[in-house]
């Protein structure tokens, strides 16, 4: 991102619009907010801040300091076909995971969830609309975006087993051996039968 | 829990007891922390704590406000025999969170794990002493924690995505055919192979 020639005032001006980015979403969702509205709250240009930050996933990814845009993570999980995605995906999700600097703004959107309502309505909405729907036109079946939920809840819970709260002997275990006892999981809730049970 | 004939100060004193609970189980961790240590720091005999709260795994569901012991949750999750405890599992951790007054203390624990070190480690000590033992007990094999890893994995992700972030459908399918997608995970974890991938 270290770029040469930069003219005074773009690093005042990129946090601007980053704060007032993450005052829209909190107060307004995902949904409404829109670059324009940013963009007004900042005092820029709308084409100012899609030439920092880009579309709105983008936007929200570097307001929340996120590590990787979930939208494009999801694109890169369903790379493989649906049918023998379940281990890339829970490889791909601890990858993310396993440099250590990617934790703690994870940590802090995971603890704005159980915070305030208006964090998890944020959330709930980018998931729905950037994430969910790439499983959705990945999978082209009706119940594609209960699929996703369940997806959602193995992943999560995985990060707070592994990551956050570090119990054994699930913390130290090679990633290889997680995606081993996960993957068959991810596989069965994006393609397996899930009304098996009376 | 109302009984009468409660000599006067009697309520301070329990409140005592739970603050002293919270410091040090807060400072040293669930295993080092002892009914005495707390009651040093209250300043009352260990049989007036014990009196009040039982042994210790009550004292810290007390002193953390929790709706249930998860200890004793985990012994009634395996109630069953472990061949057929998935969805037998499932319904009793949902029946849990489906108590609207259970929540808020439910997801204080999770914000605070993700909120300290030391938090973290509390629960993850609780967890591994008082309620994986248990599951390593009625399995009687080997790999008996790390299933009980996974188990704990997907319900707190359940949580998180039916309870927390609220998506769609799963935070407003009926608790049976949840209880039908979730179960076989489980199942899987407690009692199938969890090294059939490369």
């Amino acid at each position: 991102m270290a770029r040469t020639g930069r003219r005074p005032g773009t690093s005042g001006t990129r946090e601007a619009i980053l704060r007032s980015a993450r005052e829209a979403f909190g107060e307004h969702g995902y949904e409404k907010t829109t670059i324009r509205d940013v963009a007004r709250r900042a005092g820029v240009d709308p084409a100012l801040v899609h030439h920092y930050f880009g579309p709105k996933p983008d936007l929200f990814t570097a307001a929340l300091d996120l590590p990787v845009n979930p939208a494009d993570m999801a694109a890169a999980m369903l790379a493989e076909q649906p049918e023998a995605a379940g281990e890339h995906i829970v490889g791909v999700f601890l990858g993310i995971w396993e440099q250590g600097s990617n934790r703690h703004p994870l940590m802090a959107l995971i603890r704005s969830a159980t915070s305030s309502e208006e964090a998890a309505a944020m959330l709930r909405e980018f998931a729905t609309t950037e994430v969910f729907s790439r499983v959705v036109h990945a999978l082209g079946t009706p119940d594609a975006q209960l699929r996703a939920n369940l997806v959602l809840s193995q992943l999560f819970g995985l990060a707070m087993a592994r990551y956050i709260i570090k119990v054994e002997p699930i913390a130290s275990m090679p990633p290889a051996a997680v995606v081993a006892a996960v993957g068959p999981t991810v596989q069965r809730y994006l393609t397996g039968d899930l009304s098996t049970a009376g």
